[in-house]
């Protein structure tokens, strides 16, 4: 069978390595592994979601209800949108391969910063778009208007703040590049992590509500984070009806499960539970930039729930992530972005103190 | 913004309606709205299955394993196939959607009966794909092969049993085609409702195993229908491994939620509650045939957990259903299919009471 042209192209996402990974490769009892790899919640599921779950767990056998009504009044009274400014996606990955698939072709190019989230790329390439890259890992309104002028890219993605780096770019900046780009681009503001972000300064917050003016700009925002779900697969993107329309010409239906559902509901009422997440996250990374002054690395500013240590030549983030793994710890390496360092969630006191301590044991 | 071409062609899918529509809409009790439409299992979640995910709900923080081992395993064990033949998706409907993104562009078609499944179009409209339909809505092998010889189509759906219409093609029927179509035509065998067809009648049983013969046909199965996890959108697509691989590429990772994934692995096993849905069908789809006999109207055979009535000139299939949504008891209208009938999934006997006293009553 002949299969089209852009598969060839494509690799398929490495995610990071589950716990049952581990514990079938090295024999390591579950209770034992500390998984910091892929910014989960680490105080774990809201307790009031959790009881919405059992409470539906019964359930299973319904299709959700497909217009989401209960789920978009929610995030329209929080963010003051309309429910037509309002898609749902499996994740906000998911809005990203209707923005994707309703948008580019095999002509079309997508610009994005030299290191940020690899799901934009992934899905640009499905369709066999251009990927087109800043020099520099952070939002620079001079790289990006340099290359937008050179490329008329057909969408820019703004991640912020940044995934894998944890930088953030500052709401003035991300305005002005919105301000210079034409209708013809489309411009993802993605705020996974704004919820930590807007905590940390003022600065850097940016409300979907803002960015409606734009006929060309969608916020991606997600309950994968800050809210705790990311086993659920739900986030949204939130934009101009127009664009909203087009993107649900992409969207399969069922797209969020019945109990996924139910989840985000809750959730998106929890704001107790985001408030304690970001208190025990603020309280904790301090520790990890005090680990690695203590050790002489550098380590990026960050506006997310995780951190990136940088090595520069002290270290191989390779060697340091597979020794960690082998006692159990699990990381993220950043050697497949082109990165000498590694990206490490915030976790748990608990958790924090298992990571110090084979960290460094595995690098003395 | 420019969109892609092919959105003009897309009309977005219109689910069968969710009970919490009638609620708000007719002000019906949640409790006494009756659901015929969905073709759901009516004896509802498998209780081993909402153990599980009870058991789990606090797990909603977590990303699922992504490699799936544990589902895969239990799959692999059911059809005695590799795990390297299988993709899991969310719903098979998303292994449709993988098939389409992977092979269709807009030079190629698609050749499918003329009543079927609606998502085959809709996917391959995506792609800007041109639909072929046979002339009849059975899949009968004279016409499908006339139209592959004209067109030379890249995929062929046959949908066996059947949906909307709940007849099946049998297993000889089906291998004749394979047989004749040449390898660069992709044969999707999508079995949603296989089980039900199997335990009917041994001449309409397709396995997964015997089909893996050939390197261009793919087999479709799911959660959703008799395993009763319509809501948590699980399905799978087995075929060879290089088929596997190129799907894969077009697979967003974490595309099953953690608890559905949990909650697949359990009713994998969990094959008591399918025999038990199975019984409870074949001794209820009795009395829709009767109902049916008695009221003088046609009925299509039925291989699946539905019964698709058929009204000739007698009645209209949008004044019933509308009659009978208004009354909280929802069925699925086929008018949009071309058809003036009506589906009706084959509920407990409480719920087939409910359903024939207001059927009698809106149609005397």
């Amino acid at each position: 069978m002949k299969f089209n042209k852009v598969l060839e192209g494509i690799q398929t996402y490495e995610a990071g390595k589950p716990i049952e990974l581990v514990v079938r490769e090295f024999g390591i009892a579950p209770e034992n592994v500390v998984k910091l790899a892929s910014n989960e919640n680490p105080i774990g599921t809201s307790p009031k979601v959790a009881e919405v779950i059992r409470a539906n767990a019964d359930k299973a056998h319904l299709y959700p209800d497909d217009s989401m009504f209960e789920l978009k009044a929610a995030l329209s009274g929080k963010f003051d949108v309309g429910d037509e400014n309002i898609i749902i996606g499996a994740g906000s990955d998911q809005v990203l391969e209707f923005i994707s698939r309703a948008l580019l072709d095999e002509k079309s190019s997508v610009l994005m910063s030299a290191v940020t989230f690899a799901m934009y790329e992934i899905y640009a390439k499905q369709m066999g778009a251009k990927i087109v890259r800043t020099a520099s890992w952070e939002h620079r309104y001079d790289e990006f208007m340099e290359a937008y002028h050179m490329h008329k890219p057909k969408i820019i993605y703004i991640c912020t703040p940044n995934n894998p780096t944890g930088d953030a770019t500052s709401r003035e900046e991300v305005l002005e590049i919105i301000e210079e780009v034409g209708n013809d681009t489309l411009i993802v503001v993605d705020g996974a992590y704004m919820e930590y972000a807007s905590a940390k300064d003022d600065k850097y917050a940016i409300t979907p509500k803002e960015l409606l003016g734009y006929e060309n700009v969608i916020y991606l925002g997600t309950f994968s984070k800050a809210y705790g779900l990311g086993g659920m697969r739900v986030g949204y993107g939130i934009a101009q009806p127009e664009l909203i329309k087009a993107l649900y010409k992409m969207r399969p239906p069922f797209n969020i499960s019945t109990l996924s559902l139910a989840a985000a509901i809750e959730a998106a009422k929890d704001e107790a539970f985001v408030a304690k997440s970001i208190a025990l996250h603020q309280e904790q990374i301090k520790r990890y930039e005090d680990f690695a002054k203590e050790h002489g690395f550098e380590y990026i500013d960050s506006y997310t729930n995780f951190i990136t240590y940088l090595f520069g030549d002290t270290l191989d983030s390779t060697e340091v992530s597979d020794a960690l793994l082998r006692r159990g710890v699990i990381i993220r390496n950043l050697a497949s972005y082109g990165m000498n360092g590694v990206r490490i969630t915030i976790g748990t006191a608990a958790q924090n103190d298992v990571l110090f301590k084979h960290f460094s044991e595995v690098i003395s």
